[in-house]
């Protein structure tokens, strides 16, 4: 086992109509003026916005409006934001949604604090000191942006996607009621599993050796979450599968399950490169199919660690570690399908021809190996791709 | 899964040579006077206080001994440390030890920041507004103390011993080096497996229903501990083994594995009366005298949960509910043994002839039953302590 600091300061209120006790927590808090930031208008329509300006205003509360952020936020929104954060003098940014309002807030708290451009933080130019606290209303599982200490943003004036991290992006509270994600797609549902999955699989094949404790919690987490998304794909208002997808979601991407252990998230760095590419591209979608295709290529490279996957958390029965694996790989492909996942490039509409420019982009134009069990390269990443056509 | 609210802001650095880092993590927070609080002499002989204290002081940090805290810390210790700290202004309290230090300080905390008794605080008097900081380097892996939000004490003049829960009694941060529990005892090291194992065990055995995700996450880390408690007592110097029992103590008293569910912790209520009646007898071995006893008693009142606990954690194979369940008790009581913990109030030093004194106590002169699967009251507890002959 690796050393490791575990942090997780967030807050979390989980449960049947605990959104309405907004007002309540901001409150005891101390906080007096609150930005919220949203999306498209999902939680417009859905009233679930007037029903949180209400219940803060109620508590004495000010409230100011940041809605419009996209998927892949955009630094241009953030920007905006921040000079708002700074000019009305916010104390708290509440996210109503999902990952993009999230990391949105994440970044819009760090710029304001600091009165910095985020560009010059997400590029190393400028340390942060501190961030405006957030907090947030959670409606969709899958980014786990909830507890991590990580955002994604996107710079369209140089075609960037890029990633922080820092314990600064650890929201102060989250509201977490499994009910407001009833209303969420099939689809969107199917993604959010494969991307609650992905957090949890990516910290599981690291180089360390195996951590015991670690590798139980991920494993069972893993099993829980395969049976709840299919349950919610097939019945959106189950509770307990609504409940058992939220809270892996948070674990999924706190740190919890990559204690003792180095993370690369190796899947992920090809998938940014295709949704960046692609924006029509939903993560989730991404990963769950270039996963089993990864699968494929390094399984090889680490039997032991592939087959006990495949084993602990797939159910595969088989005693031949290459065999076993090569089962796993096909059990977890046909999982994703039965969910409404992709299983090939074309699926996601993305074409054949793409995936050079996709493997250049993901090496930063063959300067760069993405390290796992053997370095990926420009050619490997070629490779992997081609396992999806 | 029922509403919760998870709370975990205890910073844990984990690992080897951690507790070098003490001093930087110390000024890092900016706390400028410490007390130390520890116990009877260990961390004093191995060298481990003298290094601290250096280490503080090299960062320009004043140090308060209070060293002497007993097994059970005692009220009246305590309120002598409150007085120092007031007069002394400390503004962090840091516990070097296990879970009596750990408790001692957060109890001191409590009482010198709200300058009141603790005793009043303990008994519902006065109701806490805050803490001072409390920190800890923990050198046993057994109560779980260093990230769960209760503590006991043991008033001598009332002969009561007492535990109180409040969300300020949770750390700032814990120091975790496997390493400094290299040197804890066989016996020691077998009562901290079973202190371990119990505070996962009496969050699973709620009456509530499944939760599948929680459900899953206290199974794999009993696996865990199982494993790793009965490597460490073989061979203590067994870095993984140490490492999977220090860090499976802190999730499994951290709330982790009981989200979503009520907790009674019914065994460790029949435990205090015994060990708050038998002063000699440490906590873990009166819970793993006490487990598989209790389990006797009440298996048949929930088939299904304890044939699914015997058969996810202690490997039973039977189909049957009922036998599944004989056998992982003999299971289970064999592995205490095979570790060196007792079977019988006699290996205990305990007499058959006090058992309706403990269960006197622990019923409150029979004024109250223990909630369980079926109330626990007087002749219940005397019922389950007879199976202990």
């Amino acid at each position: 086992m690796q050393n490791f600091t575990y942090n997780t300061p967030t807050t979390v209120y989980f449960g049947k109509d605990t959104h309405l006790k907004v007002g309540e927590i901001v409150k005891n808090y101390g906080y007096k003026k609150v930005m919220i930031q949203f999306g498209q208008g999902s939680v417009v329509k859905s009233g679930l916005l007037d029903i949180v300006v209400s219940l803060l205003e109620q508590n004495g509360i000010s409230v100011v409006l940041a809605g419009g952020v996209e998927p892949n936020p955009k630094l241009s929104f953030i920007r905006e934001a921040v000079k708002t954060a700074i000019n009305e003098k916010v104390d708290l940014i509440l996210a109503v949604g999902g990952g993009s309002s999230l990391d949105s807030s994440k970044f819009t708290a760090l710029g304001a604090y600091n009165n910095v451009d985020v560009w010059d933080i997400v590029m190393g130019k400028v340390v942060p000191k501190g961030a405006i606290a957030v907090g947030c209303i959670l409606t969709i599982s899958a980014a786990g942006s909830e507890m991590s200490n990580s955002a994604v943003l996107t710079n369209t004036e140089l075609n960037l996607k890029k990633g922080y991290s820092s314990e600064f992006n650890r929201c102060r509270f989250a509201i977490c009621n499994p009910e407001l994600t009833y209303t969420v797609s099939k689809y969107q549902t199917a993604c959010g599993t494969s991307d609650i999955m992905s957090h949890t699989i990516e910290r599981y094949f690291t180089l360390c050796d195996d951590v015991e404790i670690t590798d139980g919690i991920a494993e069972s987490l893993l099993r829980t979450v395969i049976k709840a998304g299919k349950i919610a794909v097939e019945n959106p208002t189950d509770y307990e599968a609504r409940a058992n997808l939220m809270w892996a979601s948070s674990l999924s991407h706190n740190g919890l399950t990559g204690c003792g252990r180095e993370n690369y998230l190796a899947v992920h760095q090809i998938e940014h490169a295709l949704s960046g590419e692609y924006d029509h591209v939903a993560h989730g979608a991404g990963l769950a199919l270039l996963f089993p295709a990864w699968a494929k290529y390094v399984y090889k490279y680490n039997l032991p660690r592939f087959s006990k996957f495949f084993r602990n958390v797939w159910g595969i029965e088989e005693k031949d570690d290459d065999i076993a694996c090569q089962k796993g790989i096909e059990v977890m492909k046909n999982y994703f399908k039965s969910i409404g996942m992709p299983t090939t490039l074309g699926e996601l509409n993305v074409p054949e021809s793409s995936i050079e420019r996709i493997a250049d982009l993901c090496t930063y134009g063959k300067t760069r190996e993405v390290k796992n069990y053997i370095p990926l390269g420009y050619q490997e990443v070629v490779d992997i791709l081609k396992l999806c056509i």
